[in-house]
């Protein structure tokens, strides 16, 4: 039987910000769930456009040529390739789909970057 | 730049049931939206798994094993292959993911099928 998949009690077994958790998959592609608040790291990821949905709170989508606002229950699709950078300054709970091999930090590298992203 | 995409603002746009619009691109996967209220066809996809989100309203995933309800918040993959029929009574408003050249009556056919899918 396939299972019910539900938003907010999945973000409820998140604590931290900044590490994405899988909670469901099609085909090659990953759909996860992060808690976000401050600024991540400039990056573009070479390889796969990745969307951007809003669950609660907002956001700002810093992009080289402008900021996207994004609120509950608005999404944008950052193309590859693309340099962005999520920010929220009063915290926000969003839901991300990529590729499944996709790292969160791209092409940037560093200290944020979550290896291997756990299913929840 | 890049588009900010208001799922509300979108679902005012349809006012047909059972007739996914476009409203994202990932790849060359579809973000579709749709209104559904009865029941649809039992189908599969073989080609492609299948997301349902719903984004207001309740629903049943008919499955040849049982049914699977979801509400708003909720979501579920169909597996490649696997038959569903989409049931709402009272109506809802779902949010879909599936590989670009999906039908919606996948193979199935019938007078119900959309061949063109419209970007809204």
């Amino acid at each position: 039987m396939i299972n019910n998949v539900n938003l907010a009690d999945k973000f409820q077994l998140i604590q931290r910000t900044w590490d994405p958790k899988v909670i469901a998959q099609l085909n090659d592609y990953y759909i996860k769930i992060a808690r976000i608040q401050g600024e991540f790291v400039w990056h573009s990821h070479p390889e796969t456009d990745e969307l951007f949905l809003v669950f609660d709170g907002e956001m700002e989508m810093h992009l080289r040529d402008g900021k996207l606002p994004l609120k509950k229950g608005e999404l944008c699709v950052v193309p590859a390739g693309v340099e962005h950078k999520p920010v929220s300054s009063a915290g926000c709970q969003i839901l991300m789909l990529e590729s499944a091999g996709t790292l969160n930090t791209g092409d940037a590298g560093g200290e944020r970057t979550i290896e291997e992203v756990e299913w929840i």
